[in-house]
């Protein structure tokens, strides 16, 4: 239905333009250093060539085209619209401008929506960034590349409403190699909306988990039938954003959007099986774990680290249901004890959490990893993976990595460092292990896994 | 009183080796690589020679000296150790091996203190990493170098329990420059204890802020009594680890100490007007807002944002007592609205959050800025420097300093990103500018600024 939107043959930029300080040209660029495979078709009246691409100078004359951008205001884009609604099946009008500043607009989002269907156009927008597709290098994102960067290719397809919110926050796990399969902002939604692609990536192969920043959905109802049938596939997060009376009215204004009860909306989650988020650190956090890890099927947690301290704290976050997430540390098997103790880590702590202190070597991670594997009394394993003692190496990578992938139990890591530490971090997101630099993060991660794994409990109980 | 430990004239290092592999030897090259300005005198029977210093063969050679590390093992600890209380006025035994091991660690432990009573020393430790003095180059800890960072100058001091969580949370605010006045690890706090060292910095101009990781209290009461002291001139942050039964179990594993109830103990801290943080990102974030802001008198705040969805969700969490800080968002002066609107930013929504858009400039935030110092509905502003939109330059972390310092309301401020945006937090902090990465982060950062308010309202009425 959209791979056409998401993988197109053949980009139409509409607004193109000669001077780099333009999105016309900026869209052009991105094309290129993105590495779009397809055929691109620059639109301005004045023609010549932009980064090597000839350059028509009508709409009329394009051939027909998957996707077209429109990088003109919003007077304009109104222009040239129905000559573009003939040659192009997706169209993205970026400017702002139309229904967010009142009624005129939105007489204008009428007048383009009519257009569209009459030729059998699909909007993405306007007033959106619109879409980055990091697999196919469709980007039409407008942000100073050397102030940002783009996500690469990966599991997690993004579908918000703000533009911003959704840029920043790709740009912030970009630090440590978050990947994504789509990227689309809805703008002001005349007519894609986040129901159909909600189904449509619940179906994409790519994408392991679907995160969503919302302000208001379109059709309530409608979100609750296809989330509940996308959420048996695969896990869905939402940011529900505007979940306060005073956030709603900012969201008004924002998106011109009307939020409703937070406390409704909250339950038909839940019926439906959405994980919810608050916050756009937690949006992705959960979406790795998701996307990576496996559900937990049961409360009880072991804790693996070589720093007291933060066993300790962690400890505490699991068990605590104030400041924590009320779930339990698990009370080892005699058999695991001993044989961390005799075998593996001597001079450690094989209460849970198991502290090896800083004399702690790769190899003693291996083993302690081992050992836990077949402890009946532990549902999931948090690690700790810190590389500033003496006897760790980089190595501690692989061994975490090894246990994730042929482990029989889920596996969270937590680390807490700088500069290392974050490439050790990228290392870890590479190999698709959910990594967390700090406490209160990895802890969340656990319970964003024993959530998924109550859903599925309640789904096999159906 | 600890000013010889902290700006000591000379450090004697007890076993100080020629092998780079060895603590005795990492200790001296520390003193080194920090530039550590007093004279230094390793002690090895083998004498000679290491990294310039000469090697005295025996600790009965030494002059007097300020602070002596000793390096060795615990049981060689106990052999020299007399000796060195002779000629030390602190002592800090790094070994492990004392008291957390049972019972005849804790008869060690009882030897050292008394050998340090009859001779005028005091002990830090043992089994500890010891301190770290920015300022002057004292430096005892143990990491490896190529994995792990150490901060720089600052106005924090640091008192912790856990010295593997101390280190590994410096080493990861590092990552944009925190700075901090000391860092003391009290380990198995056989003398030298928190109460003692919460005295010292409550008294050191240096130190604008305290912060403290503790799992269990050496007397609960004496610190209540200095708390309440030192809390009046200075803030004081205290993350109280084993707060959980389970988490106190772990404690009592990890330092041997045992944990009260946490009801009590967090009305003990607001009783004292200590301010409480929940684990290693919490204890550095709420302290720079603490050592750089300024206390937050009511609970309006004004929110200045580039981005929609980023003041929506900011909203959310400074309105919600659920999921936020149960603040609320301040209705602005009309006066201050039409200044915004008039002169400063025509295309924003001066509705607060107030949203300039992506066509905000560096001079937009400032005229925002301007126009909120004298607006009497808002107690503290929340601005968000979002470098990736074309019109904000570099030049914005000086206008927001520039309103930090000179403006009438206090202000913290909020940034997302990857790369670019992690140098332009950087530069915050060194301007003393609170900065946090995230936009909960920001928000619980304000609220810490009116915890401190209320304090302060508090004793100005009694």
């Amino acid at each position: 239905m959209f791979s056409k939107l998401v993988n197109p043959k053949s980009i139409a930029v509409i607004g193109a333009s000669h001077n780099p300080a333009k999105i016309g040209y900026v869209v052009l660029k991105n094309l290129v250093s993105h590495n779009f495979k397809g055929d691109v078709y620059p639109v301005n009246p004045k023609g010549g060539e932009i980064l090597g691409y000839r350059v028509y100078k009508n709409v009329e004359d394009l051939p027909e085209v998957d996707l077209a951008v429109i990088t003109l205001p919003a007077e304009l884009t109104l222009k040239v619209f129905e000559d573009t609604a003939k040659k192009a099946k997706f169209i993205i009008p970026i400017a702002g401008g139309f229904g967010e500043t009142g009624k005129k607009g939105k007489e204008m989002e009428k007048y383009i929506l009519e257009k569209a269907r009459e030729h059998n156009a699909r909007i993405v927008g306007p007033n959106t960034v619109g879409i980055y597709i990091p697999s196919t290098g469709v980007n039409t994102a407008l942000v100073v590349p050397e102030r940002s960067r783009f996500p690469g290719d990966g599991d997690i397809a993004f579908i918000t409403q703000s533009g911003a919110l959704g840029l920043l926050t790709m740009d912030s796990v970009s630090l440590y190699n978050v990947g994504f399969s789509a990227f689309i902002n809805l703008g002001n939604r005349v007519d894609v909306n986040e129901n159909e692609l909600l189904e449509y990536f619940g179906k994409d192969e790519k994408s392991k988990v679907i995160i969503m920043y919302i302000e208001s959905f379109k059709d309530g109802k409608e979100f609750m039938k296809i989330a509940s049938q996308v959420t048996r596939k695969k896990p869905v997060v939402v940011l529900k954003a505007g979940r306060t009376s005073r956030g709603g009215k900012a969201a008004s204004l924002h998106t011109g959007a009307l939020g409703g009860n937070d406390a409704v909306a909250d339950g038909a989650f839940k019926q439906v099986g959405v994980i919810r988020a608050y916050d756009e650190v937690e949006l992705v956090d959960y979406a790795r774990a998701l996307a990576y890890g496996k559900p937990i099927m049961g409360d009880r947690i072991a804790v693996v680290t070589s720093a007291g301290g933060v066993g300790v704290v962690t400890t505490d976050y699991i068990e605590s249901k104030e400041h924590g997430i009320g779930m339990k540390m698990a009370s080892l098997d005699e058999k695991t004890k001993r044989k961390i103790k005799d075998e593996v880590v001597p001079f450690a702590s094989v209460e849970n959490p198991i502290d090896m202190t800083a004399q702690a070597s790769d190899d003693d991670y291996d083993g302690v990893l081992e050992a836990l594997q077949s402890d009946p009394n532990v549902d999931a394993i948090l690690v700790y993976a810190l590389f500033q003692t003496p006897l760790i190496s980089e190595k501690l990578v692989d061994i975490i990595t090894k246990w994730h992938r042929k482990g029989s139990k889920p596996l969270i890591v937590g680390s807490i460092g700088s500069n290392f530490t974050m490439k050790m971090a990228a290392k870890f997101e590479e190999n698709k292990v959910p990594v967390y630099m700090s406490i209160e993060r990895a802890v969340k991660a656990i319970k964003v896994l024993r959530i998924r794994g109550k859903y599925i409990e309640r789904w096999e109980n159906e």
